[in-house]
């Protein structure tokens, strides 16, 4: 029989979650009690949300407890079932932790991965929690209209490159703001951007403003800090931020400095939302059958960088903030 | 003939307004031309808008021309009238200026002043820009539901002061933060606010935790600067912000810096923003009838700080922002 690995939280970061945090261990494998059924985890997810999971600051969900397994989406196949509904060799995609084997009541599950012509990777990436955040952030905070220009930080990250492509498929006017020549070139050649700008290289003032002449009308922001400041000096009248992640900034205890922006905001009648897509969950199957029919028709493209082996998964968090990282992250087992 | 003094902008502030950016001048009065009507003015509005209305950086209105006559709404009755539908004799509020006679245009009025029962100044204040501000403001933007913890800063000032009340109609608790001993006495005994805090003398962060043990559901805010920040950090989930005003504020010209507020946005999934109520002047006349109805019942009260000449209007946007201010300030011709 083979042992269960398990990524247990050894320790709660300060700032951004490093290997030291986690310790792997080999358990047994669980069986399925009644009501519930046994998963075997393919893909495990890496999220940046998982930085505000771990923070025993106030946050949106309970920090995750010291010695426990990781708290993750993941896709897996039902190897036992005890609920009605969910058969043996289903896979499905909910909330399995970062391990090999999670025994679940149906409540972990989100959704069952019902496209057999994709990946079942997708299920965690452009058709579960990247391109779910893209699509109802937009469609709830943002609100384009056709003809607006909607700016996005962290231009070709998973959430970012599919809001900027949703945006598009919207009609909206798209700018992407990201770092690195590589990544400028994603933007404009995978992802479609009407504009994208490298801040690193360019003057990111500038830049926008070139890019936006009559103004920023959605701000969708992954990064907070100083790439935020810029784009709210160009909100146009009666523009929406999604507060979406704050990629940018390191430790949020305690909270780092800036410009205020109450004036902006009161003068432009800017209107900003946080956005937690953990709020819709009952909205990701069918944002999902949306996002896999534009998935299908090509209109909708997606990175992923996987890397094999639950070994991985410890330093997998620190490598999405280190700005190299390229496409959603996933961790094969 | 009586001459037309007027108040002129002499030149451009970079923070505060002061005596010195006006000139008062002797003109003659002017006639009513085809399709004008004279107005007398009885009561010049004095509010802390005006510091932006004068500020030569991006606002919500033009700058006013150096030499030109001060903006602000007034209540004066109609001398000659070229105009239908305009009687000599009636009262009307609008963009009269500061100044003894205006010769305008219809579309410099706002509403006509007709509740005989009470003072015409309460067409620049409870019933006017301040009312219609604490009204709409708290309507469009913080959206209060019955039971919800409203929080106001400037708690006893003019647009404050109305937002508790109404707040307190519309079935929340309301809580004020303002500054002394006297206006915390006012807010109390006056306004009714159900807590109030003064934030020179207590530890506003404790007070407010303690006069909010469910969190905030909507701010008011006319302050931005150190008292938001603290707000802020008691947001609830899902709360509300109004941004209506910066008085804390002395320049924006840099902004000033303060803790970043992006992940208590996204984690409480609040909702902020900016409100101007010259946006809604069509909703000026059905606002105003509501405010005065829970004026007779008694129910919205306010304080007027009158100030007689027109000498007086030079220092009086100053005076707004030394924090010894208690009601709408108005000055009387």
């Amino acid at each position: 029989m083979p042992g269960n690995k398990q990524v247990l939280v050894a320790g709660r970061p300060a700032a951004i979650p490093q290997p030291e945090h986690f310790e792997i261990v080999d358990s047994e494998v669980p069986a399925a009690g009644p009501g519930e059924m046994l998963i075997r985890n393919i893909f495990l997810s890496v999220d940046p949300a998982m930085r505000g999971w771990l923070a025993d600051t106030s946050n949106y969900s309970q920090p995750i407890a010291i010695g426990s397994v990781m708290r993750s989406f993941a896709v897996g196949e039902i190897v036992e079932s005890n609920v009605t509904g969910f058969v043996v060799g289903e896979r499905v995609m909910g909330w399995f932790g970062w391990q090999q084997f999670a025994a679940v009541a149906p409540d972990a599950v989100i959704r069952k991965v019902e496209d057999p012509d994709l990946s079942p990777s997708l299920a965690l990436g452009i058709l579960g929690l990247n391109g779910v955040t893209a699509l109802l952030g937009l469609e709830k905070v943002g609100r384009p209209n056709a003809g607006d220009t909607v700016v996005v930080s962290t231009a070709a990250g998973a959430v970012g490159s599919a809001v900027g492509q949703i945006a598009k498929l919207l009609g909206c006017r798209t700018v992407g703001i990201t770092g690195g020549a590589e990544k400028l070139a994603i933007c404009r050649d995978e992802f479609g951007y009407d504009a994208a700008i490298d801040y690193r290289a360019h003057d990111l003032d500038r830049a926008l403003a070139a890019a936006c002449p009559r103004g920023v009308n959605v701000y969708f922001d992954n990064t907070a800090g100083s790439i935020s400041d810029t784009v709210y000096r160009q909100l146009a009248l009666h523009a929406r931020v999604v507060t979406c992640g704050t990629a940018s900034v390191s430790s949020w205890n305690p909270a780092p400095s800036g410009p205020r922006v109450e004036r902006i905001v009161m003068t432009r009648r800017a209107q900003i939302g946080g956005f937690v897509v953990l709020d819709y969950m009952d909205e990701f199957q069918p944002a999902g059958v949306r996002l896999a029919q534009w998935v299908r028709e090509g209109k909708l493209r997606y990175r992923e960088e996987i890397a094999d082996g639950i070994e991985q998964c410890p330093g997998a968090i620190a490598d999405l903030y280190n700005g190299r990282n390229l496409g959603k992250r996933l961790v094969r087992l």
